[in-house]
């Protein structure tokens, strides 16, 4: 026998959307007089993202159109967590479709199924990619709209260490599912 | 028919006034050696002014005359937040009066009444216009006074979402009575 | 008759004595790498440094030996808080006597005594300035040592307003000194 | 008589082992687009440090290879704090094993045993020096797999006097391992 034949293919998450304001940020923007920005996060987030990535997970940051993060900054933050950094992703409070739309293209460039997605939001924009993807928290201080729609509601705050907090989540899955295709392999051979 | 015959106007806020210190920022004050000054919002109560302009409500951010910014610093928020930086509006706790002409000068420029105008404070000096405006709110940490005076305490700190929270309430309410309206015509035509 | 001749000179604070480090800002250093310091306060400590000025009170910022900031940093504070930042005090935890010498010399220079003094600290050095003066208070944050020593413990934390409650504490105390005086000198005039 | 004789030797901690990230600062990564760093710590760590040093115990600070800081800022936090800063420090939230060998590596170059070493630790990496150490403590918002290791929890988080918490803790054990020596010492003079 060749391929996967266990009943349900078990949930093997391989990107992790998360945006930039209201989950890896606190969602506070500090403004200077001389024009340079800047942005918090907390290193337990970056640790999260570096767990992510030995296990396979690629992991993309989504930058708003509506607050959106100098170009320098966002090169930065991109090197310094060693992943993609989406810029002008459409996150305005109410435009649920536009950024469906975007993550959607996201995934069909890596050719990926909404069940292979997890997914981290905060916002009234979140809401459908909270639904359909087979993984998706939020923060503890996200919006109630996004809270209902979210399978998995974090403890901790944006930018205290919420995005680790659904990575430790995503691998236990991620573990749990791995021994059960290795027993329904076990199982198939018993037959 | 002509003109609106309903029984009481309903509320239509046209203006949004809100201090920069204390309401849209925390209440922190940076000071950095080497002079550039530096405030913090939260993301949400730009969406919040994102979704007021949208709507048709102008927003004004007042800066103190006793905590002044630098004036590169208000040219930037203005900027960012895409609404008029009002600097030098005299908000020292005691001073009532002057806080409150400062206001009227900026309706009667717009041909604006008190019922027009939503106002969100945190001082002893915002106590009159918290209770003359239309609509009001306070911070949940504003001073005892001032939240003694408004119509609304938000369950937000400043610089925490406050502004996002009163925008809605606001916007629920121009909703409502938008349909109110809609209703009052309806019933006229089937006098 | 001439002079007061009431049965205990009512408490007339002339100077505000207030450290730096704990008591207006909330105790954290910021590091740059380029060398350039930050330090942080609340609006409404300015407001507090304002309203007692206008009463006739002199404040006085101590700003530590041991948590030195830069002269550019104590300038700029004096400059926007209008009042004197004495550098180099020594606030080593445990060295009570140093502080105590410093401040009554700062007394002594202005002719004042202990019952003239309002003091706000928050660690183990000021212990017995807390015992002495005629009025002091400690941040909700304060070290045990100091609430112990303290008159009165504020509800507000350093950088969160402390100086505020202090202030209005001082101001509420002053009138009612005031009025106490005025109502000794009716009495006398009956007699 | 010569040497020591005592039952068991007291305690009496030679060196402070303590992570830059998530015990001296509260874990707050800032990025700025110019490409500054920036860290945070509070003043009454900076005195536990003094405290330490003026009793003998050295402390060095441990800076993780996973969130490095600027070299720049790292000199700046040793020369403000008067200690060592061990750039490059192996804490990659799973490596137990390298964190230990590169503590062991500080312990042999001064000829110290686990007994000599107080180790305060927040991650998952410090799991087994908080088990070896002779006093070992977490800041409040430590991982609960670290939380578990040390014999000592901090009511106070990182970045807000856990580690000057922990300096009260060990001074208090020295002094008592003093006068126990000193006890021991009368005895054996009396037998």
């Amino acid at each position: 026998r060749y391929g996967y034949f266990g009943k349900d293919k078990p949930e093997v998450v391989k990107l992790l959307l998360c945006n930039v304001m209201g989950c890896l940020s606190d969602g506070t923007i500090s403004l200077f007089a001389n024009g340079d920005d800047e942005m918090s996060y907390h290193y337990r987030d970056q640790a999260a993202i570096n767990m992510l990535k030995k296990e396979g997970v690629e992991v993309i940051l989504m930058s708003s159109r509506d607050y959106p993060i100098q170009a320098a900054l966002a090169d930065k933050l991109a090197e310094r967590l060693g992943c993609l950094v989406k810029q002008e992703v459409d996150n305005e409070m109410q435009e649920v479709d536009n950024k469906m739309q975007e993550v959607e293209k996201l995934m069909k460039e890596r050719e990926l199924e909404w069940k292979d997605v997890a997914y981290i939001g905060n916002d009234g924009a979140d809401v459908e990619c909270l639904k359909l993807a087979g993984l998706s928290a939020v923060p503890e201080d996200a919006l109630e709209t996004a809270r209902i729609a979210a399978k998995y509601t974090c403890r901790n705050a944006a930018g205290h260490g919420a995005v680790m907090e659904f990575a430790e989540h995503i691998l236990l899955l991620k573990k749990k599912a791995k021994s059960q295709m290795e027993q329904d392999r076990i199982n198939r051979n018993n037959v």
